[in-house]
């Protein structure tokens, strides 16, 4: 059983705030709707924002790591304890979500949701409830105690975040195997064929993708998720991962705080996805950052029915595709509050 | 004649930084190729600077702006005057470019290349050999002393922005008719339909735009432009532009100046694609920036066989778009340059 506040209604955006958006976007020194999307992500974050000004400017990013007992089955082209290793070179500010943070001054805060770590590292916040999932291709990968565990942590996580009274929030993530906990949450909630859903994650070859493929499918046949209809929580209990259940999680809770997310690649999609099926109305919450270049990211995408900003052919996860993206609201808002109006400019209108 | 200057050959990339870039991209915690575009805009940022450690920190902005006879064909949404209102604006710190250039940090400056202007306006660089161009549609547009002297002015602003030793140059326009005279240059070089070129512009519904378009047919066919041949002099004193002219040579003096070049939309690419044809040794320093939503943009982007970085709808020229995509080339920088390695960060490597 998942918690039962994931369940509550998120706010609803204020329309009010929404017009006068557009009222505004209208009388800037431009012709009309030539700031394409950047006129509609203003719109969409001061109506989300309920503001006359939107802001992107505090957007603190939170990364949540995990392990994954499918890593047995060889489907990553890295060890497992990468997984460990990164969440120190995040915290140590080598890893490139570090740099980013760093140029785009946004606080960064590393959260061990359940990595095979047996004791806490220098720098991570550590909120699991075990460590790693069990390997989904002999069992479930979690059980029910567990998913409703990692929603929490990610509940708790939007806490702290909120303490900086954020503009939005930027969840990112790490974990040797989530890719294909991803790709096998994806294919049961959408019905898609794993064949379609598995990509190369860290830089598997054509084989290795095959083979992941493969042992998806087998796993959801074992578990009888083999036609879509299950619910998120029994998908997520099956294949899913603690880091996964823990931003699917975090989402919700933002989106009743009445908080943006920019939502990165594939893994960050596929929770996206997730907290959309448990709680519909987290929906308009989500602002969709880029394509990446995993295979199944553009069916999860289609699902979702969202249009990214970005296509720059990204595939590492991290919460660095959103991150990327950042700058381009940020400049939507600057121009959407800072530009002069046709009277202002005393610029004449259209002939 | 075009001066003698703008055939001289552009400085060669450096094969050694390329290589040394590549080597170290190779090296940086994450997967190969993970950063995807990011990874190859810091590789070729490195070769074109000849630097171990690339930098999109210093770049100035210089639009130029210029008027058009042809706008007496009612080719434009709006009003002749607004090109000197938004001289104004940009100087007065209310457009688009004037908020963009605000918030990254770049210095802006206007240059009258060609607009209507009686005298000169305060805060801009007066730099025209006359007061608009011809209409053509009656007669050529520009002599050739009257091009020459646009391509000069380039060169001077180049000349003035080097001062501040540029990472990189951004170049804008704005000129009401100047999406017409571009579409003109456009199909005349490429032997392209000016139906396919044509696009609407500030705002033309489709029955203006196909007005646009005929009126262009009528005068490629009335300078004996009609198929692919003429050199981009004799394009550019038929139907070219001030503005359009002064770009032009500002791309091959930058080029030749060794400065990376960011290419806006739909008015700048047309003229980067004039400077490759003039000089092709210019073309390496080309970076472009998005995909505009005017119509003929993607014919231009696909003879220069150049890959934009952005696509958000934007048409609304001014340097926007390149304003808007220098974020993802200073955090490819940052990437590259602040990245631990795997040995730094003692993280293991491929399984």
């Amino acid at each position: 059983m998942l918690p039962e506040w994931v369940y509550r209604d998120c706010p609803a955006i204020s329309l009010r705030h929404r017009d006068a958006a557009l009222v505004r976007q209208s009388e800037l020194t431009k012709p009309a709707g030539a700031l394409g999307r950047l006129e509609t992500l203003a719109v969409e974050l001061a109506a989300l924002q309920h503001a006359a000004r939107p802001s992107a400017e505090r957007a603190p990013i939170v990364i949540f790591a995990g392990d994954h007992g499918i890593a047995a089955q060889g489907v990553s082209a890295f060890p497992q304890e990468v997984t460990i290793a990164m969440m120190a070179n995040f915290a140590g500010g080598g890893a490139a979500i570090s740099v980013l943070a760093r140029e785009l001054g946004s606080p960064l805060e590393v959260v061990d949701a359940g990595t095979l770590a047996e004791a806490p590292l220098q720098g991570i916040v550590t909120d699991k409830p075990r460590r790693g999932s069990r390997d989904f291709s002999q069992e479930a990968a979690l059980e029910a105690s567990e998913v409703a565990f990692a929603f929490e942590c990610g509940q708790r996580a939007v806490a702290r975040a909120s303490a900086r009274q954020p503009d939005l929030l930027i969840f990112g993530e790490m974990g040797i195997g989530n890719t294909t906990a991803s790709a096998a949450i994806a294919a049961a909630l959408l019905g898609t064929g794993p064949d379609l859903m598995a990509g190369s994650g860290t830089g598997l070859d054509s084989a290795g993708r095959e083979r992941k493929a493969r042992i998806i499918a087998a796993a959801l046949l074992y578990h009888g998720l083999q036609s879509p209809g299950a619910s998120p929580e029994r998908v997520l209990c099956a294949v899913g991962g603690l880091e996964i259940a823990a931003i699917t999680g975090a989402i919700i809770a933002a989106a009743q705080g009445r908080i943006p997310v920019l939502v990165d690649g594939f893994i960050v999609s596929v929770a996206a996805l997730a907290a959309s099926r448990i709680n519909p109305s987290c929906r308009p919450y989500l602002l969709f950052s880029h394509a990446s270049a995993e295979q199944g990211h553009h069916l999860v995408l289609q699902a979702l029915k969202a249009r990214p900003l970005l296509d720059l052919d990204l595939r590492l996860g991290e919460g660095s595709g959103a991150a990327l993206a950042l700058p381009i609201l940020r400049l939507a808002c600057a121009l959407h509050n800072g530009m002069a109006t046709f009277a202002e400019a005393a610029v004449p209108g259209r002939a």
